[in-house]
């Protein structure tokens, strides 16, 4: 158990913007959330998952819907610890901690607010290691874990419980729902005992993403080769955002940016296509990158990441192809977040090996 | 109290039809499921809202959705039940009965089905003496009784429960549930006590309904001028359709029926536009009927009800209208229910008035 300031809450925010590989929503709200709730109630207790005992239960909480909503509609506040504390009287039992279901944006940073204004604790581990835009796309789905019992909130006070027959009917219920209650919502799902905590999740991502954000804050010079050092990622282009098309469809922001290669990749052009989440690198037609491999794009001089709202024509960026967790290249693990879910038919060839063909 | 049989079941069927004005669903399934229920445990209790002690609960049950996607789409059977048995754990209680929240269709009918299956009885009341196409649609809604929580079940086994904070928006998230559930679900909602239910309900539309079905099965001769003697109706037009445009969106069937008049009314025409139920009749040009009051399409010769998603080309049709329950004539219910809500920019005038005036 360590405890997290205020300073590791920002440090945080970037790093989880980093493994959000464009989605999961601008940290920034959340980070708010949870400096105000620290200030006010003091630092976060971190559990690594070995400290969770098997029988004890911990829930996760997270914002659903397009991060291109989300920026817009801010949450009350209390609509978490709602949900929390619905999903503890479900199950008749006290959850000893909340833990984040995806490592990225926002959903890394709710539940360090709710941890703390809940005065739990936060485990040291995520669902994805990384962000996804669908519900089934965790790891615990892998393992078996149900997502529901699963509540939706919203900020106006409405309420809904799932109780679905699998995780895929749990995905379009709750879209629609999301859709509906104004395009995001506030949810509590995958609720897991310890013993699943051990076995069925990302491992470290709380702590993965604070030294990202602090490694990015201290290299003033070169921010993202040394970053790229830590998560043994590999720069794929440099370039200027020249095109970027978006749209908010079926409660998804979906759409793709272009890049015109700068320096040593100059004559060159990058394509990034999204769905909330960075799903495929395409450089000069070729895919150089794709899910479930992390995509992320980066400032140029600052290293500061840059989500899929907040590509802007113009922006100077680095993009970068970070190895995803192994959980996710089994064959079974692909094909619920491998490219040719996403629509793209190609097989999933990972990075490493891409990077060592060049 | 007395006693449903078989025969009463067919009649209450037809007459729910009837009251139905087009939409409320084909109520020849729940028909079915209500006389197999009976079959197997024997005749249905029927309740007057006096029966019912004013702390006691009733819980509504009933199908939800485009009814041409209900009549493809057979429900198991015990969705409805776990959604009653829900509730109830829900608010701790036992239900002494269920009703109808509409007098319309397969939703007149699958309260019975529920009543003889779980042994209580039914109350003869509905939520709106006649059907109507969305959840605040109702007369309880007008006295302020929230539908939620609300039990939301499909056949292949998903639940959703909602808590919304009014009545409109249980309207919007369950559409968009139901929707994405396949188009057509099983509910539970509108929990009441007695003491609601004597004074936000329509009471005696189950005798209504039955009798209205005896009296078309009765009255070889003149079944359609004997039935509207009874309802205090109007007969507005007598044609051949000639044109049916249907569409399911958004979770409703809406469309418009046109008929060339024959006999007295030949060189008319009629138009009737619905959105699961029918809404307005147009004839030559001139609105001749509207919501709240009920517009219900009848076979010419047998009398038998005809509903949207029946409707075809060469039928021969009588179109009759039939005065709505006074409670849906104040201007707040109108607001609810009138022409203007469903896009019709004319006020309201009771049918009685329309008919005067000829």
């Amino acid at each position: 158990m360590r405890l997290l300031d205020e300073r590791a809450v920002e440090d945080i925010a970037i790093g989880a913007a980093v493994l959000g590989t464009g989605g999961g929503g601008d940290p920034y709200i959340g980070k708010l959330m949870a400096i105000d709730a620290i200030s006010e109630h003091g630092p976060i207790k971190l559990l690594s998952p070995d400290e969770v005992n098997d029988d004890d239960l911990v829930i996760p909480t997270a914002m659903m819907g397009a991060p291109t909503v989300i920026i817009e509609k801010i949450p009350r506040g209390d609509e978490a610890l709602e949900a929390f504390r619905i999903l503890e009287r479900r199950f008749g039992k006290k959850a000893v901690a909340t833990m984040s279901i995806e490592a990225g944006g926002i959903n890394s940073t709710i539940p360090l607010a709710v941890a703390a204004r809940l005065g739990v604790p936060v485990v040291d581990c995520d669902g994805m290691g990384r962000a996804f835009p669908e519900i089934q796309m965790v790891v615990p789905h892998l393992y078996g874990v149900k997502a529901t019992p699963m509540i939706i909130v919203d900020e106006k006070g409405n309420l809904v419980m799932l109780d679905t027959i699998d995780n895929t009917w749990t995905e379009r219920i709750s879209r629609a729902a999301t859709v509906v209650m104004g395009g995001s919502t506030v949810i509590a799902l995958y609720t897991m005992t310890g013993k699943q905590i051990k076995e069925a999740t990302v491992h470290g991502s709380i702590t993965m993403a604070e030294t990202i954000g602090r490694i990015l804050r201290e290299n003033k010079k070169n921010p993202i080769q040394a970053m790229l050092e830590y998560v043994k990622g590999y720069e794929i282009f440099k370039g200027k955002i020249v095109d970027v098309m978006r749209r908010t469809v079926a409660g998804f922001a979906r759409g793709e940016a272009r890049l015109e290669g700068i320096d040593e990749y100059s004559g060159h052009e990058l394509l990034i296509r999204f769905q909330n989440e960075n799903l495929v690198a395409i450089r000069d037609g070729e895919i150089v990158a794709s899910v479930p491999d992390l995509i992320t794009v980066l400032e140029a001089e600052t290293g500061q990441p840059i989500t899929t709202e907040g590509l802007r024509y113009g922006y100077r960026a680095v993009v970068v192809g970070i190895p995803c967790n192994p959980k996710w290249r089994t064959p079974k693990a692909l094909e619920v977040v491998g490219p040719r879910y996403f629509g793209y038919d190609i097989d999933y060839i990972p990075i490493e090996e891409r990077m060592r063909k060049r």
